[in-house]
């Protein structure tokens, strides 16, 4: 069945449509006895069903033409649906242990046919808050993440790929649009989406709008992100579009999806780690002090950006006659490559800071919160939190330039008193 | 008269096009009486017809499907004819006054007639090899570069519209990568198509492809290059890009236009100035030392890159309220302001002695010499200047981010012995 024009599903029209549709109908091997449907989406952008046969299970995705905050509803093209499609596929081909198979895409629909990440699958954000440890995330990202970037990259694309794929998520401006408004503007300024943790953080949040030195780092950033085409970047890395169990990490909703500064997708990953450390505090109670798990999240980040180093530069090494940044005629001594690397490495690395500590900071007097913060119920304990973990984002903003390793990151964050 | 399909042109068929073409019989008012062709194109890329009537003129320049360089002859897409018309028409519309009007583009045909550049008019880069002086060049040139980079940036546009023309002109990446392989690939590399006045620079050109700082550099510049799509730059504005008579200055073949770095067009003319500029010693006569016109020649390039900052900040100042980089709202004050223009224009200095050095690099070492040396008939000294030129060129690569302004550049070149 092919709809001629959007139509919002519900559970009847979904059924329907599954039946006519073989991609999603073998899924299920043809068998729609005790079918069952659930509506998850937490209706702010799209609507996500969950579909479970006896013999078979999906997911629905289906973009819808606004999304929804704080009660506000913006309109927001549903196309989004379609770089969100483009991006699971390439990145899956590139990841496919860590991003969910695409099953089928209708673009009149804006719907997306794609695995379901069965329990005990949860949403990283709330295994955060919740003090659980994944031992397998940091190899598990840093592998996502590396082999994502890497391979979009001009470190082995050749330029005619490359401007082509750049020329294709153009057209997903709409959703970069968001992102420099919530991400770059806003928070440096009066806007009506702002809020924070009132009255504890509102010195906190002003001194941002006037930190002059911090608006010309921001400008720097919000400049890579709007005019550098590096690599296929997810767009929203956080904690919050990964899914995870003991041993499964799946990275999902890159509906962001653009040719991007590299360093805005590890950053996010990393920031909103460094948020979660900074919410231990208000989880903790007489049972778990929680001291242990914020050291397994410090752990982690650092973790993460190393392997993601050794995994990215290997990537480099193997693939060194491939893409067009680094010729092997000019670049292939073992001297000079390691020393391109190194640069390489260290400028990703202050970029990622960058972009971390924007993330960061957007999420605590922005208009989008994250809900480490949010659940911790005393607003007194939550505003603490957010304010340390303020007071380290401006810091990494401004002297990103200064660290030499994650290793001194680790550090700066643990002095934050 | 519309061709189906591309023909090269000859007289007969140009006289038969012109008169079924209104745009253009009627820049001759349809008076087809003494009418004169000339074809003036070198041959290397497209055909230049010089159409001539008693009432009337312009040129035609059409495409051809290969460029010819010492002799060998690559394909090379005539599709370049659409970005070329695309670009006259966006720069011309931002300075008419140093952008020959388009009367008329054919795609099929790869077809451009444009405003005739009646004598005295000749090209920049002759007029400096002849010693004259153009005491309007710095002043046209500059308010070139400002508008036509200022008003494509997001420093005017919003990101909606950047990013469709950012797609549009990813389509002309066959251009763009022949820049990317004669400008920072060749140079560095051992290439059949380089060659340099030997044997004297044996030993200099094979520094370059043995110098593992400034490989890192041009890496660098390469991937700005690549990825930073700022603004629509010319793409190729070289001293034999310009056309000048006393009082006119007139900028022709954005061919190579793109959404690119905005310091590789400025370093593109002022690094072709320096050239003219060490080639002067080798032109130098009993009757004229040139010493009078190297000092013209530096005031030029200072006056160019200074008049550029004013008016560049005088164009973000009026349009303070446009463009999507800098929100009037979080950068709307005069401390603020100042603090990123100046840093602005600081980072675009930088980029633009980078790149400048680079076109600098591969005019002595690469594919395509410049005139300015050629014409030096004596082997010896015309490799003495050029020696000079690399040795500043390979210093304002390496140590570009030290210069604070343009008066140390000046110094830096007058030092060189």
């Amino acid at each position: 069945m092919a709809f001629s024009e959007f139509r919002p599903l519900d559970e009847k029209v979904l059924i329907e449509y599954i039946k006519a549709t073989p991609s999603l109908s073998s899924q299920l091997n043809n068998n729609f006895d005790n079918l069952t449907i659930k509506e998850v989406g937490d209706g702010n952008l799209n609507f996500v069903f969950i579909v479970v046969g006896s013999t078979g299970s999906f997911v629905i995705k289906q973009a819808l033409p606004y999304i929804r905050c704080i009660g506000e509803s913006w309109p927001m093209t549903k196309e989004r649906a379609y770089f969100e499609a483009l991006a699971l596929r390439e990145h899956g081909g590139l990841s496919p242990d860590h991003v969910p198979e695409v099953y089928h895409f209708d673009r009149t629909m804006s719907l997306i046919g794609m695995r379901y990440l069965e329990p005990p699958h949860i949403i990283l954000r709330k295994g955060l808050i919740a003090g659980i440890e994944y031992p397998l995330l940091a190899d598990h990202m840093s592998d996502y993440i590396a082999r994502t970037l890497f391979f979009t990259s001009l470190l082995y694309r050749n330029t005619t790929d490359h401007k082509r794929a750049v020329a294709e998520f153009c057209g997903n401006v709409e959703l970069c649009r968001l992102t420099e408004q919530v991400v770059f503007s806003d928070p440096y300024k009066i806007s009506q989406y702002n809020h924070w943790t009132s009255p504890y953080l509102d010195s906190d949040a002003e001194a941002i709008r006037e930190d002059n030195a911090l608006k010309l780092e921001v400008a720097e950033l919000k400049s890579l992100f709007c005019e550098r085409a590096q690599a296929l970047i997810h767009g929203d890395l956080h904690t919050g579009s990964v899914m995870v169990t003991h041993d499964s990490t799946q990275v999902i909703d890159p509906e962001f999806a653009f040719y991007g500064p590299m360093g805005f997708d590890i950053g996010a990953f990393l920031g909103n780690l460094i948020l979660a450390f900074f919410a231990q505090d208000g989880h903790a109670d007489e049972q778990n002090d929680r001291k242990a798990y914020k050291d397994w999240i410090l752990r982690t980040i650092e973790n993460t950006w190393n392997l993601f180093d050794r995994k990215f530069v290997a990537l480099w090494d193997t693939n060194k006659d491939s893409g067009d940044a680094y010729l092997p005629a000019i670049y292939n001594n073992p001297g000079l490559l390691q020393l391109v690397q190194k640069k390489f490495i260290k400028d990703l690395l202050h970029d990622s800071l960058g972009f971390g500590a924007a993330k960061m900071i957007r999420r605590i007097v922005g208009v989008a919160h994250v809900e480490d913060f949010e659940s911790i119920a005393d607003a007194s304990k939550r505003a603490g939190c957010e304010r340390r973990a303020l007071e380290i984002a401006k810091l990494l903003l401004k002297e990103r330039r200064k660290f030499q390793g994650i290793a001194e990151v680790i550090l700066a964050i643990q002095q934050v008193q």
